[in-house]
């Protein structure tokens, strides 16, 4: 933007269209914003919290007026993507957190219609009781993160309708004028099929308004999982580091043709361990990263594999007994293959209490423990649990945090696609594994089998955000790994702010379409400036 | 465009830059191209003929100098929807049939990527080739329509993989100006994932160029379907025509479950004798719609009931004999469920043959000879076998030509999508009926279980073309019935020219926003003007 922000006049300006209480510019409130797992967050100039479309058109218009870029954020969950943090210091927050409303739940097409702000919890609870033959995917990014948010970033979940983008369907949009625009069927009054359908009529814009900065979603239809008659969590516990290119082999033929139906992850052990511990500063003597030898004693105590196999089998009886054989026989002298049903997980937890009278199963109870919110998750019951790994470099544990932020948590997704072949997994790891180390960091690293063709790699770089050494070899970790992604051809299902400049290359005609489609759409730029697409 | 086209200069230029041989602008070739199965065809003023992006390039270059606009087909095959016709007089067609190059058939993970000048035939026998344990999901627009033209169209095939917006992954488009971008991962040189993981970083674009003018896609890659282990056919017949509600509602929980997770196609008795023969004019007396008498003998005579359902359970043995067993219980008293493999199709033509000899088992000849093809094309074998429908109301049939314009049919589809409610289905019929009655049309209808939650129901408005009142009274009947389906909410998937008007409003935001991309990306309005967006 040419003209120079006014934020004074802004905020002035957002008090008289949305009240005192929708707009908050203290000092602590911007501090608190301004936090982020990142090495470096950003600071807001305020925070807005808007409650109805009329208040986002008057945020939108006094934006352009007094040349102050705004920042919509749903609840601001975007854990180790830049978190509820703008791309540049001075932009207003806008906080659609308020905005919650579940508009609809059809239980006969098996849909739901949600605002923003509406959370995984509350969705949760509220199709449990309106609609109880079907199920939410939720994500491991806690009950508090929003549904919409999460399906804007193209995250995935755990059930057969894991791929939030092919789970969604129809979206209310405003864009930077305030004109208010539906995609699909839904802008033609009285559509019947307006959640069911997801193409429309003509080009389809949805796409756009993904991991972009074109329009805010002000609503979302997200359809439901009908309740599988049988139910099936599998775990195969790999020994050997060098059987996870076969294991790949193995499971693609099952995802291909369906018998996997739902995401499967394979966890190293120390994505594992980082669930259960923090990183054994003083067993390590304060080394980084994690000795040989203590990694190996931990994945005793925890009893872990090298790899390990976390999966569902969803459907009919039928169907999952069949699944279950054939799954037993591909993965025959790489793993034994253990099945967890509701009924099998009760009975262990009586084991395990009995046990612990006598001083045993302590190894039987922690796997329990760290199994049974990731066995609800896979069934739609959303946890805090997986967020505790990014505690895993932080000093000093006392409290056991959950919000990332208040547990000083530094955390930097790095997160490739990769074609599901065991050769494209063991190259991976070769590149990445020695910047890793270099910079003093371990590699905690789940290949999820994603749809039928391809797997998602999730490594993080986790570091203690209080140590400024950490912060700078994280930034620089991320870098090089980045950069040798782009060598190899390893492509990031999304970015964190630090990520951008390695993958928006204006020059490159994509980037230059969606950056002529910006310019028409948002002549201003005062919409999250900055975000995905390039500023130009 | 505001200055007047100079076609005679664009022709040279185009000769020039092209060759003699990809320019033809011979009165008969125009002619030939000018022909639709639409009330009214369009005629252009050249066809063009490119074979690389650099033709393309030139065409687009002259297009934008001389002020002639251009419009690409594929395989020119839409049939009832505009055909290879522009929608006005006077542009230049770019006829890609002859960039017709099969990139890569990729059998770890299954995926081609095509051409638009790539027939289904032509991809089926190469996947049948190269990658024999994958089919190609096909349409029953013919062994000669474009597999790229469908798919941009968002058209559906028969097998799990039907729909083919779902099952297309990574385009290479040219844009107005020349450049050439790369949707999802594919604009990354080097990337792994281009044609196994859909949704790239940032944005998505692909969803633009569909159903739109905003580019011509060069390249898509499609996902072959994995050959399963076990796969049937399965025909209900439904004698109540007042059973089409409750069969809806007996059917959805199987196709939401994924028991069924091929399009199932429900046809009323019309739809499939129009596949058997044409309007029976003599005995009708000339007289249309058909008398209900006739209507009676028609249906008894092809063995066909009231509603007639059709589908493919695919998958594992064990999953297919309990889909068998679920799908027979949730129809019980509506209809029987007949099985057919490849096993039993064998032994029914040897037991029509036996019969046959004995002057018996006509209808069961009938039969079969209607069902071979289609059998076929539920397994991805492209068959003309559907377009014969198109043929219903041409008089003298004397020779049974293939191609719908050389047989005179006059074909107008219309598609409405709806929630898959049997309620839905019946509010559809009761308003459609009188309007095709009142103009003399027999209502042919197919209600398709495209996805989890909705149906695309196909009426197609079929005439003679040299009947000139039946052209006027096939138009007429269209724009009443369009008229209808937007009052009730009835929204197409797909249209025609006829039909742009009504669904095109540019005061509504997404299609103003349509137009401002539109603008953005082709500010000279030579690309297609007036195809789904709106020329403004």
């Amino acid at each position: 933007m040419a003209e120079a922000p006014q934020p004074e006049a802004a905020i002035a300006a957002w008090r008289d269209a949305l009240g005192e209480h929708a707009v908050d510019a203290d000092g602590a409130a911007l501090d608190r914003y301004a936090r982020s797992t990142q090495p470096q967050g950003t600071r807001p100039c305020c925070v807005l919290y808007p409650t109805t479309l009329d208040h986002l058109r008057a945020i939108l218009q006094v934006a352009v007026e007094q040349h102050v870029p705004v920042y919509p954020i749903s609840c601001g969950k975007n854990w180790g993507y830049g978190d509820a943090c703008a791309p540049a210091d001075g932009m207003a927050i806008v906080d659609c957190s308020r905005m919650n409303r579940i508009l609809e739940v059809n239980v006969e097409l098996g849909y739901a219609v949600v605002e923003p702000g509406v959370t995984q919890q509350q969705l949760f609870e509220r199709v449990r009781r309106e609609a109880p033959g079907f199920w939410v995917d939720c994500t491991g990014a806690g009950p508090d993160a929003s549904v919409l948010g999460n399906a804007l970033e193209r995250g995935f979940g755990h059930t057969p309708y894991g791929d939030h983008v092919r789970s969604s369907c129809g979206m209310e949009v405003m864009l930077a004028d305030g004109r208010v625009l539906r995609t699909g069927f839904g802008h033609y009054p009285g559509a019947r099929a307006a959640h069911a359908y997801p193409y429309g009529v003509g080009p389809m814009l949805d796409g756009l308004f993904t991991q972009s900065n074109l329009g805010i979603v002000t609503q979302l239809g997200v359809w439901l999982y009908p309740a599988p008659e049988a139910f099936r969590f599998f775990f195969i516990k790999v020994e050997e580091e060098d059987r996870l290119a076969p294991l790949i082999e193995a499971l693609r033929p099952l995802r291909l043709h369906g018998v996997l139906n739902s995401a499967v992850h394979i966890g190293n052990d120390l994505r594992i361990i980082s669930s259960l511990r923090r990183y054994p500063w003083a067993e390590a003597h304060g080394a980084t990263p994690l000795p040989d030898a203590l990694r190996d004693a931990l994945r005793r105590e925890a009893g872990v594999g090298a790899w390990n196999v976390s999966g569902t089998l969803a459907g009919t009886r039928g169907q999952v007994r069949a699944a279950a054989k054939a799954l037993r026989a591909a993965v025959r002298g790489l793993g034994r293959v253990i099945f967890v049903d509701d009924a099998k997980l009760a009975w262990g937890k009586r084991a395990a209490a009995l046990l612990g009278m006598f001083g045993l199963g302590r190894v039987l109870a922690r796997q329990l423990e760290a199994l049974e919110p990731n066995y609800g998750l896979l069934k739609g019951i959303p946890t805090n649990e997986p967020l505790r790994g990014a505690q895993w470099r932080v000093r000093d544990g006392g409290e056991d945090l959950i919000d990332p932020l208040d547990a000083h948590c530094g955390l930097l997704w790095l997160s490739p696609v990769l074609p599901m072949r065991g050769a494209d997994a063991r190259d991976l790891l070769d590149i990445t594994a020695p910047l890793f180390a270099r910079h003093g960091f371990d590699l905690l690293v789940t290949f999820t089998l994603l749809n039928e063709r391809s797997m998602t790699a999730i490594l993080n770089v986790a570091f203690d955000k209080r140590r400024s050494e950490e912060c700078a070899a994280s930034a620089a970790c991320y870098g090089e790994v980045m950069a040798a992604f782009r060598e190899h051809g390893f492509i990031p299902y999304r970015l964190g702010p630090a990520g951008l400049d390695h993958w928006t290359d204006p020059g490159d005609p994509f980037w230059s379409a969606a950056c002529q489609i910006k310019a028409a759409l948002d002549p201003h730029g005062i919409l999250a400036p900055g975000r995905y697409i390039p500023h130009t």
